[in-house]
């Protein structure tokens, strides 16, 4: 089987221009087939600040509404996802940016409503291996935004990590599958503020210990749950790491592992 | 050869849920090779408006700076462009939502600066017909919004007209392709008061003349020029019309002919 490397890219990268350019470049670095998830999550709530549009969170969730879901689909799928191709495109990688909608690619069904309505959040239903295939068969590499839909006219915001993930475990029967979460820090860190305390390694059965204990913050908890989830579906490995170093094997980053 | 429709919906039909309803169910509605290309020019100016950013014009010529560039990529490439596509996968057709930097489908380059700047407008330099090639042979359907790249990482603004004629243009030599140009109007009228008074035919050598005696306007002259160019290119008929006529080849509509 190929390797296809997925690399999913923290919103926070995207914000600074040297670091996206750095991130570009690391992606661009990879040889073979690759996928790039990327997130947005700021900016979109910077552009909510400018159009007067009140941010609502449930549990550190976020609730998209119909202006949320308007603003993430004009900064996710329009600013941020552009913005990322064109300089792909620079660079020699033949990107072409997707939401889930385009080639009806990921469907999603809307998070159904327990104690609290999520608004606009979906969540995956399935992924369209077929024409993903396609793509990279032709050369091309998929970038995703964090946007999916119903099939049924409406668009949802999935997150970006479930989508790395979601993507990375239904192309594992097909693909030797290397699945990278890139965001500011080497990996997860004991301490977050010593940047070489990263945790080489994480066993899946540790995850909820380390959670308990406090040593994987709350924010890096999905994170890791759907790191169990794609190793689970048969992909090859899972990093937390910086996209510096995602074509070095041994570099500094934590890998999660069965 | 096979048959190939391209269908460009003007901006203003995007404005009334309504009117995209009927549009796309048009478009949903013709067989074979399919390609959309649509505007958004007033609801980047909405867009503009609420965030205080001043909407520069020229001569009747949008001028894009930094801001207006950011918002006509979020406008066009992210809520107009997905919209149109959540909303063609309802009904049923393939559709995947591109702008020319997506697989490097139309690079451009930004306008030289003579009297004016028009700032991040692009005027195209060719076509990546390969690629439309296989998304078509796979069954999907292209949807450019009006963003172009200048494969040098900027993103650049093109008229969706000039889009659709030049992306006609480049497929005539590998489809029969028929060019709809879609507004809110039954073709190109005498009278503008009167929706009857549609004129059937327009040669391409009577272009100049009508538009001297006033009876084509202004905003009507660049949509001609560009059907003008797409019948040399070897276009097999350009048609002014509603989106209700796409798929009836004797409704009341224009057509523009050498």
């Amino acid at each position: 089987m190929d390797k296809l490397h997925i690399v999913k890219l923290g919103g926070g990268l995207l914000e600074d221009s040297n670091a996206t350019a750095t991130a570009l470049a690391s992606f661009h670095a990879l040889s073979g087939h690759k996928i790039l998830v990327h997130g947005g999550g700021s900016q979109a709530s910077v552009l909510c600040k400018k159009l007067g549009i009140e941010t609502k969170m449930h549990n550190g969730r976020r609730i998209t509404d119909d202006d949320a879901l308007d603003v993430a689909v004009m900064v996710y799928a329009g600013l941020a996802n552009k913005t990322v191709v064109a300089g792909l495109q620079k660079l020699g990688t033949n990107a072409i940016g997707v939401s889930g909608a385009d080639a009806n690619l990921i469907q999603a069904n809307k998070r159904p409503v327990q104690d609290i309505d999520y608004g606009w959040a979906g969540d995956i239903s399935s992924v369209n291996t077929a024409s993903l295939k396609a793509f990279l068969s032709i050369g091309l590499s998929p970038v995703f935004c964090a946007i999916t839909h119903d099939q049924n006219g409406q668009l949802l915001n999935t997150n970006a990590d479930t989508i790395a993930a979601t993507v990375a475990s239904a192309l594992a029967a097909d693909y030797k599958v290397y699945l990278h979460y890139c965001f500011g820090h080497a990996g997860v860190l004991k301490d977050i503020k010593d940047e070489n305390s990263v945790i080489p390694t994480i066993r899946v059965n540790e995850v909820d210990e380390l959670h308990h204990k406090g040593i994987i913050a709350d924010g890096m908890l999905p994170k890791l749950q759907n790191a169990v989830m794609a190793l689970h579906h048969g992909v090859q490995a899972v990093t937390i790491e910086k996209p510096e170093t995602v074509h070095e094997g041994q570099a500094l980053k934590t890998t999660v592992i069965e």
